[in-house]
């Protein structure tokens, strides 16, 4: 199997499930289960491909990655209480999720336009936005400002696939070799709480208080 | 009239006026009536447009809409304060409104791509999608995460179209019926508070508490 | 050089500049830097190009602007904690962008489709998107539900290109004319705290409140 698409799938899977996940924090009924599923699951995908004008969207032109979706938000919401702490499987999924996107996000756009540039930031794009919504629904606190190192995995990922491509590289094993790194990042994250030195100078302060 | 392009106008009509209800819950000036009515009139179709690649969008192309909603925007800001309780109108007319447009992303997704689940997710979307940034933009609470069955009834919408249609049962028809099904399924909710079993073995911790 | 192209990189910088600053209040690391002067950067000409079908969008075609918000993004970076109030710096350089994406966003509206109602919808949506883009990922309070007039000022700015562009007058002084026009409608509003008479005939309740 190719392994774009396989990554492709993985992607989808996993961010379904933590959209799943999410829903079941949230204690939602199983239709919630299935819409932040498949948000989750197809919405960084989906902007990836507007963005790139590669229309109708992946999954109008394949209806399977609907159908995974849909059987990831089964299985989750039969097994969710098994899991001893689900944010943080959660976290991991979404770890896995994200460093998959990343690469394919970045094959993509270099694909389509041939600017590193470019696939940098579908790569990134593709990796964050998925989760970005799953928490805007879900009314959890984002990903984003979460103070341990996210967007620089997929940064990483998608930059180590385009260097290693780019340098002749064969696309499978580019593809898991970038995989790889942005999930040692990421998980690295997780596991021993990697921060960068954050921006101190003076925290901002609340808008209303400024004169 | 076509029934589609009938649903539609109604459909961005009732969403455009919820848009407006809520700028006067939040006691906005008058362009933020407007910005509001338009966003949530004209939100769900564009993301169906977009995702099925039917460019430029349809109120770029009949520029009409725009001048529904911001119509509506103007009745709804010289004669909201009659109402009652404005966001049991809201309620009231998202129910007409994601009725409306389940029905017709859902004629669109099928005409499109001629796949039930492509056309059941079309017909989601357009439906919830207008409601969702109007809650969002407006900063009400998200209509998705209330206890009462919501996106269910646009999923009854568009699966009732869908096989009708299927069916053989004349355009016209299905529309109308699948239309009446979802209103009845989510007035049903609004009315007599139905919900679906939530899922609930434990509610879910919060980020910061979990080690 | 052709005065729309200059807007339009003027615009995406100084709204990459807001995005950083939004990161700098938030005490993001630097990737968060970058990611939030991309977002807000090139938040609103995604849009525009995605309504229009202008794909792929802008950035993926022309990937100098990328370099813009990453270059903003490092002086921001190291030069944030040189400013006195940094949410007051920026007010202002939102005003900027608007200003420059409002007349930007009327004339590509206006060139694709010949329509006036939909020029002034690209104009005041390639305005406003990038800052509602910023304010949700940032957590920062939504520059539309502040008290003084904003959405209004892209739409003074759109309608003065459109009217004076339809006139005859010539693209470069329509252009000039209507960012000015746009420029002072804000900053009026920002440095004397102008108002619209705003909708208040009761304020909604709480939605749990409503039996």
């Amino acid at each position: 199997m190719d392994p774009i698409l396989l990554l492709d799938y993985a992607g989808v899977a996993v961010f379904a499930a933590t959209g799943a996940l999410a829903a079941s924090r949230k204690e939602l009924d199983f239709i919630g289960f299935l819409f932040l599923a498949g948000v989750t699951g197809i919405g960084g995908g989906t902007l990836r491909d507007v963005v790139l004008g590669d229309l109708p969207v992946f999954w109008a032109e394949n209806p399977d990655y609907l159908l995974v979706c849909a059987t990831v938000a089964v299985v989750i919401f039969f097994s969710a209480h098994l899991v001893e702490s689900r944010y943080k499987l959660l976290l991991w999924l979404d770890a896995l999720g994200l460093s998959a996107y990343s690469v394919m996000g970045a094959a993509m756009g270099l694909a389509a336009t041939g600017s590193p540039a470019v696939a940098l930031v579908t790569g990134v794009m593709t990796a964050t936005f998925g989760g970005i919504l799953r928490d805007l629904l879900a009314g959890e606190p984002s990903v984003l400002l979460r103070p341990e190192i996210y967007v620089t995995a997929a940064l990483a990922g998608a930059a180590s696939f385009i260097a290693l491509f780019s340098a002749g590289v064969e696309l499978t094993l580019a593809a898991i070799a970038a995989f790889a790194i942005a999930f040692l990042v990421r998980g690295g994250a997780l596991r021993f709480g990697w921060t960068f030195p954050r921006y101190k100078s003076r925290p901002g302060r609340r808008p209303e208080d400024i004169p």
